[in-house]
């Protein structure tokens, strides 16, 4: 099986960073991919699960924009929809009627959702739920899990960072995850000073193993939450519609007081919304937050036509099926050759590591074969599984899969098998 | 001549009321608008420099979504660009092409920029500046201008707003307009720790006459900058493209070391862009921003395309001198009425009010009066014209503006007469 090269990406990052900071910046950064030349950098186009870089590659898609393609690329109901209301108008003097069907739409499927808000970064949305948090109880500390990911505002980061000032950081209090009894904690140190918890529905640190919540952690910091009039925010931004049509926090068995949404809503178009329950409608009216471009009209429509046929085909279920199929069939062709392969979250997008190896080496060199061959996998991130994902692409993967596991065989020898 | 009705918009914002927080929130939210009954709240379908509501009324539109339309709704140039790219891939997994080729573009056009980095929301680029400030100087203290907007994140918003702590704003520090000695007085004040100066290029506060820098202004803020190694952030959000293609600092013959652009990039697509020297690339390449769909190529296309036609047509010397045509006649008009009309900042965004009235009652009223009967006039923003503004559309305008000074007129009697 021929290994791709990839020239042409290397010849237009090195054009790149003359003129781009970094090249190619934030959570698309090659600099996690290791080696570096066993990844395409740019894309020239996509199509169903699949993308061809421009070097002509063609690549089965694991990673899926981050998170945003989850019904192909491409998918005619989310282009269809688009179009249609293109042709009308996108970015317009005043709102489009398509903007309160959509908000009726996210009410009508998710028990957490009495009103929505439409934005179009994640990271919107999130700030949006800390200034409701605050203005409503009048309370300044946010509670949030070590490790977790909201965007990249001051006090989202972690402390240290570039850019990041002490006093981003000063009502930030950061607790373990799966950890009730540090949460009670920082509610008696900040005795009514805490306005927010928020995390994820399960925790996804970077460069580690997704933790799924312990039995009853959301009832209790639920509870907690209530008897200490807390706001509850979860930040449904990676997860959200890869778990459940209603929500992950439906999926858990809770409901939270304000949900961030994103990613997946709009199969790549740019949409975040946030959505909450009635207790909290008159704050988020009051709390001026806004975008030049939060009252497009394509993405809201291509939103809405998408969420309507994921409910159709119970599109998180797909995936969740389709990754279970695939992930145990990869593990057994791993142990096959020796190597112990760990997979963490859920199937829809799960976080994948080989154990044999603490280093990590030869883990990426695995993820790294892989790609080589046309399954697109990053080692340090979490896989994102999407319902353009056929039977075929599987099929194909596992075949990659296995020729990548002889590769690293043939590489390490006997060292890391089990 | 008959003036419009709104049935079908209000009765969609009662709808929307009930699913969404304020209706129609942030800028395009109508309580500014009065009396609201005079205005549309929803938009059916937009084409060239005018806009249809759900109620069938066609308006020339002073608005242009508030500053992205530019070209004209539904622009060939942009829009072929745009269905070309997406033919290929939107939100993709990896980098496009066109990212390099639009950061190339800007690093020709613009004389402050060495390189190009990409965002959704003017906040993210303004964020994103101050965050390179800090960590390029090691201070702490953003100076900015009472009043002055850069968006709607906690440190942005006057002190007080809703959902605002006191740490947001514990290192901002603002000074009036045109007052180079305050800015002196807050470098005293604070030796050695004065991270970065940011402003509009001219100052357009809210509610309030647009101020242009006085002589020599940008000039002495550009020297107290560099002697104290301040960043010098200019916000060309909402100018940008609207007075010059190499930048508004180009226009006002300064140089800034980061400049913020958004809204008139890509004609209504979704891209803001910060742009910098050399001296401060690295640092931006080590500041961690990034978003869900930062790397969505067809905004990147529908920006390259736009602004190379832009480039041109000189569109911004089009639009400042059919403003110029529409406010000179505007101002005339007024005048024959026995009303004093005052525009201030540049033809092409100007802020107009009739001065007579200090309540602004008046103002309102007239603007209700143009509104209703095809101009569409804001009572208390900048208007916007665009390339697209025809000399019939101006004409027409003009008959409006007549017949609402004759309408108010007649409301009115001789108070408030010159």
């Amino acid at each position: 099986m021929a290994t791709y090269r990839y020239s042409k990406s290397q010849e237009l990052f090195r054009r790149a960073a003359g003129v781009i900071p970094g090249g190619i910046y934030g959570h698309f950064s090659p600099a996690p991919l290791v080696p570096p030349s066993a990844y395409p950098f740019y894309t020239a186009r996509a199509e169903g699960s699949r993308f061809w870089d421009v070097d002509g590659n063609v690549f089965i898609d694991y990673m899926c924009a981050y998170g945003p393609m989850v019904m192909g690329y491409g998918a005619a109901h989310v282009e269809e929809a688009a179009a249609a209301q293109r042709r009308l108008g996108d970015s317009t003097t005043g709102a489009a009627p398509v903007m309160v069907e959509l908000a009726e739409l996210l009410v009508d499927i998710m028990p957490a959702a009495d009103w929505a808000f439409f934005a179009k970064n994640g990271a919107d949305v999130t700030n949006f739920a800390v200034m409701i948090a605050r203005d409503a109880t009048g309370r300044d500390k946010i509670v949030m899990i070590d490790g977790g990911y909201h965007g990249t505002a001051g006090w989202m980061q972690a402390p240290g960072h570039h850019g990041v000032s002490e006093e981003d950081q000063r009502h930030v209090v950061r607790i373990p995850w799966n950890d009730v009894p540090a949460f009670e904690a920082v509610l008696d140190q900040y005795p009514g000073d805490v306005a927010g918890f928020i995390a994820t529905p399960y925790h996804i640190p970077t460069f580690a193993d997704s933790q799924m919540p312990a039995d009853g952690y959301w009832e209790k910091i639920q509870a907690l939450c209530r008897r200490h009039n807390v706001v509850l925010i979860v930040d449904d931004i990676r997860h959200g519609f890869r778990l459940d049509m209603a929500g992950s926090s439906a999926y858990f068995g809770f409901t939270p007081d304000l949900t961030c949404l994103c990613k997946a809503m709009a199969n790549g178009y740019p949409i975040s919304a946030l959505v909450g329950c009635e207790a909290l409608k008159s704050t988020a009216a009051r709390v001026f937050h806004t975008g030049s471009y939060w009252f497009q009209a394509v993405p809201m429509a291509a939103a809405r036509a998408n969420l309507v046929k994921m409910g159709e085909i119970n599109a998180p279920q797909v995936m969740l099926t389709r990754g279970a199929l695939l992930l145990d069939a990869m593990v057994n062709i791993a142990r096959g050759y020796g190597y112990e392969l760990k997979v963490t979250g859920v199937p829809s997008m799960p976080y994948v590591r080989i154990t044999n190896d603490e280093s990590l080496m030869l883990h990426q060199d695995w993820c790294a074969e892989c790609t080589r061959r046309g399954a697109y996998f990053t080692p340090h991130h979490n896989w994102f599984i999407s319902a353009a994902h056929t039977d075929a692409d599987i099929q194909r993967t596992l075949e990659i899969v296995d020729e990548a596991f002889k590769a690293v065989r043939a590489k390490y020898g006997s060292a890391f098998q089990s």
